[in-house]
């Protein structure tokens, strides 16, 4: 029985407090606590509604460390789980290394003025928290998260040595408007707006953004154009597997997203640079995202499913061989179990499921920082269907968007 | 032999500053002012190198009535050219009303909290501009200015009835960027996304904004898809040629403007509705335009030309006839010529003569305010050819866009 505290009270933290007040016997009393209370309130009356649990609210600005110290002493939480933006990462990593309470986060830490996806940044936090006796478990959603634990339980069970690994993520929904993002508008935008890179060969291949594409066939939903990303668990896995030749991340999107983009980007308005506006520095990127439908807003009416997976390829008692294993979920199964949309509770409920895993003991490599494929993947693959997100797997299939 | 003052120091008052000055047998003092004197500096180097002449320049808040008085005590001008913002229209009439002095611009009023074009406010100053004994003349650029001369030199000299007039406008251009607008893009934009409107029989008919387009052939371009818009000169002409049956007003897009347009649109960049953001009130719209290029910086590599005329149908001694007349503007010219490009430049032209007809005493109306169309078009039509923008005629050609 436990306490948590979760940070962040958007799309992905109505999932997790939710999925949290499902799992009783573990999270015995969970607080969530953001910028802005009332999203906090409005949460908690849903969780409250859906669940009859209560959750304790709190207003906190995650950038700050001292307000977050004193906001981890009230609640004396045993995790703290960080569904806030990614820029908050090393605010709330301090925070808890100053009141020594265990840290989980879905995404890496970015510098706000820089589009600049990588560990190096709390990696660096490794000797601290081992010296401190506590946890960090880097990057606990969908992908990076269950991606990361697809990757070892085939690496544990179905190969000797992984050669290739594609990660392909489409999101098939329609949630009827014009333009809209899924997450964070702002970190989508950025992720997608930097270069590509992908490993091959003992190093990164950098290319223009969006620049390759190809179309990949998605189980339940079809051929599905994909692009070419960074994603920031391909640092990793790289890392963790070394034997891995080649490592990419693929995603779907849409023609009118594209377009959407690319005027964007055209006129300037996915810059973050800030321009001088009315006396103040604006950015408009963050503009933008004034502008933009919230993403925990899209969820009544979206249709359609996601499908996310692993295609690896390697080497098995001396053979090659081939391995898929993917979860697909529909928006709707979102709406209907939390009020939410696909991609959200994608990365919600693994980001319960680890903090579940890491209070019951099952993920256990003690102090320090890790990223989930260091951890056991089996306890994990064995309940995480039963939360909602169940996979499939298939062995020794043709991946034709092989080139 | 004259004063004229000046207000507005973008591309448009660029062209008409370096105008007036090569015509110094009327301009015999120029004065420009701006709220960003700087900007007039930079237009009166310009002027300086390309005609020895100089031109004088003031700072001007031209949304303040006290500040403009002074300005025009001050300069003593016989005439004041408004070629600053639309917004700016009724502030600059009430100062040239209380300095009784004469007014002309080229564009009509509008409030800035509405997108909404038309001549009421202004025409509402009739009787007080006849009690101060001075003279405003409204609209004299290219379109609305232009194409009303054009009119009425019609109606004066080619029919008896003028039933029916298409004003047909196309920027064959190409300024090399991925989306800028060739007038001030707030604008610009105000007007293109504001539903469209055309005349007749009698009353206006509404339609969907870009909702009706045609394939129009241009002289020395070809065929253009070309949309019927609302243009302010439609309103005057239907009332001052109330024979005409229709009026409509066509402009040419090309297809990346529009898409363009329409994913600025989609997320809201193009309202005008202030939004709450960072404690400020911030229109989108003029957000955007911070981030557009300034149209007056597209000179330099614009190639390509514009047309624009009017295409009429009426009747001339019981016969139905046809009549076209146009002017054809090379960008590369009004580069040349004073440093501008071919939108600025048609606008700019018409102001100068418009001013020079009028402080010549060849347009003479008295007091009052008054639209082109209402004075005698002959001498104008006359020098027009001499100043840039040589007009071309022909009678009795089909109009394939008629449907």
């Amino acid at each position: 029985m436990a306490k948590v505290l979760i940070i962040g009270a958007g799309g992905v933290g109505n999932v997790v407090a939710h999925k949290c007040a499902m799992v009783p016997e573990v999270f015995e009393e969970i607080t969530l606590a953001s910028r802005t209370v009332s999203k906090c309130e409005a949460i908690a009356a849903e969780v409250k509604k859906r669940t009859g649990r209560d959750i304790a609210t709190h207003q906190v600005d995650a950038d700050n460390v001292p307000e977050l110290v004193a906001l981890i002493n009230n609640v004396k939480p045993d995790l703290v789980i960080n569904v806030a933006l990614p820029y908050q990462d090393l605010p709330i990593m301090d925070a808890c290394l100053e009141t020594k309470v265990h840290y989980l986060d879905t995404a890496n830490y970015e510098p706000k003025d820089e589009a600049k996806f990588e560990y190096s940044w709390q990696w660096a936090y490794q000797d601290k928290f081992k010296e401190a006796g506590i946890t960090a478990i880097l990057g606990c959603g969908f992908d990076p998260g269950v991606t990361g634990v697809y990757t070892s339980y085939a690496a544990k069970h179905h190969f000797d040595e992984i050669h290739y690994l594609d990660i392909v993520d489409c999101n098939a929904g329609d949630h009827g408007k014009a333009f809209a993002t899924n997450f964070n508008p702002e970190i989508n935008i950025r992720e997608i707006t930097q270069k590509g890179k992908y490993w091959e060969d003992g190093k990164w291949v950098e290319i223009d953004a969006m620049s390759i594409h190809k179309p990949i066939d998605y189980p339940n939903i079809g051929e599905r154009e994909s692009y070419l990303l960074y994603h920031e668990e391909l640092e990793s896995l790289v890392k963790n597997y070394p034997t891995i030749k080649r490592a990419r991340f693929w995603m779907t999107f849409g023609q009118e997203y594209i377009k959407h983009l690319t005027v964007l980007q055209n006129v300037g308005m996915t810059s973050i640079e800030p321009i001088k506006f009315q006396g103040q520095d604006i950015v408009p990127l963050e503009f933008l995202k004034a502008l933009l439908p919230e993403p925990s807003s899209l969820g009544e009416n979206y249709v359609g499913e996601t499908s996310i997976g692993c295609q690896i390829k390697g080497i098995k008692d001396g053979k090659e061989k081939t391995y898929y294993v993917w979860n697909n979920c529909k928006h709707q199964h979102a709406w209907d179990e939390v009020g939410g949309q696909g991609v959200a509770y994608t990365t919600g409920v693994p980001a319960m499921l680890g903090a579940k895993m890491f209070l019951e003991g099952k993920w256990d490599n003690g102090a320090g920082v890790f990223n989930v494929e260091q951890f056991n993947p089996d306890p994990f693959m064995e309940e995480i269907g039963k939360y909602g997100l169940p996979w499939e797997e298939t062995e020794n299939v043709e991946f034709p968007h092989e080139y």
